[in-house]
């Protein structure tokens, strides 16, 4: 099943229920499509008019940065709840027999490569969507400053979550180097993503006093 | 038409278009029902085990509070686009005679603060889902600890989205009492989430060290 195909209320049905995935790393990919779609908005309300003409050429970039990012975290929405499952199968792998045991575990080690590897390319996708809010807060439509600004908080909040579910993946990870090379990504990623959002709501908080 | 009942797919495509509703107000509600929904999703992981069972009575009024919410949520994600379309309308009523001119204005009024109402409510809801959250968090289900996290930083960003909704709608207000009154119960009440949300982010935090 794509969860971009089912509706919004069967999608929080199914969040809602007692099944752990999807769960806060799908919805934070899910709040980073969000932002993509407010920003291309945001583009979509500044091209074409003429008192914007400068800012068109922005614009393009934000339109087709946006709906590229847009459907990058949809696919990021659904492998986040695949990896899940796919940690889970190899959880109830047989466990009696050394060779068993031995597949069980390198099973659960890819699987929970899986699961920190999908968050933390939610949590770099946002670093994009929380720069393109900061152009489409500056240069686009000033009737549209405030959705620029909901572009900007979503992108912070789908970052930080995605940090959590790479954080909470990685004591499962055996591999040093491979968790040591996420967790650097991820303090870096983490850092761009809260610093363009601030920028972001300076700006749009100045044009709404 | 009512949103929870198009595909995620479809909201974003109306999202995205270069219509400027849905925008940022429906989009700040959307977050808060997915805050609600994993709210609620950590009451339903935690009831019924064992382990938890000093927290389940916590957890049953979490799961009502957040159904509840969420319900709320998604009504206000719906009155959002409607209040700006009466808006577009009001704006689009004839101003040739006196009397039309009148009736227009009077009618923008009324658009204007319905405009700022609905955010408002949408802000002072994402108060309680940053309360649940932090239940959720310090007495759910400790596998679920990072989705409680996740709850808190979008009623965070969608109580903080819903303000700017409502700071740009103000000044269109000529009820100077009524503008008065919403402005200081937007300030009370993102005080509130953002508290709520700060202490939900810590212990999730040192849950995860």
């Amino acid at each position: 099943m794509k969860f971009e195909e089912t509706t919004i209320k069967a999608f929080i049905d199914e969040l809602a229920s007692n099944s752990p995935a999807p769960g806060g790393g799908s919805v934070a990919a899910l709040c980073g499509s969000l932002a993509a779609g407010l920003e291309a908005m945001v583009a979509n309300l500044t091209l074409g008019k003429e008192k914007y003409r400068t800012s068109w050429d922005k614009m393009h970039k934000v339109l087709e940065e946006g709906e590229k990012l847009r459907a990058e975290f949809i696919s990021l929405m659904n492998e986040d709840t695949e990896s899940f499952n796919l940690f889970m199968q190899a959880l109830k792998m047989p466990k009696e027999t050394e060779e068993q045991k031995a597949s069980r575990k390198a099973a659960m080690g890819e699987a929970s490569k899986a699961a920190t590897a999908v968050p933390l390319r939610t949590l770099e996708s946002c670093v994009k969507a929380a720069e393109l809010s900061f152009t489409a807060a500056k240069y686009g439509n000033s009737n549209a400053v405030s959705d620029a600004g909901v572009a900007a908080l979503l992108a912070e909040a789908a970052g930080k979550a995605a940090s959590y579910n790479v954080k909470i993946n990685l004591p499962g990870i055996a591999d040093e180097a491979f968790a040591k090379e996420c967790r650097e990504r991820m303090e870096k990623a983490l850092a761009e993503v809260v610093k363009h959002a601030d920028e972001t709501a300076k700006l749009v908080e100045a044009a709404m006093i």
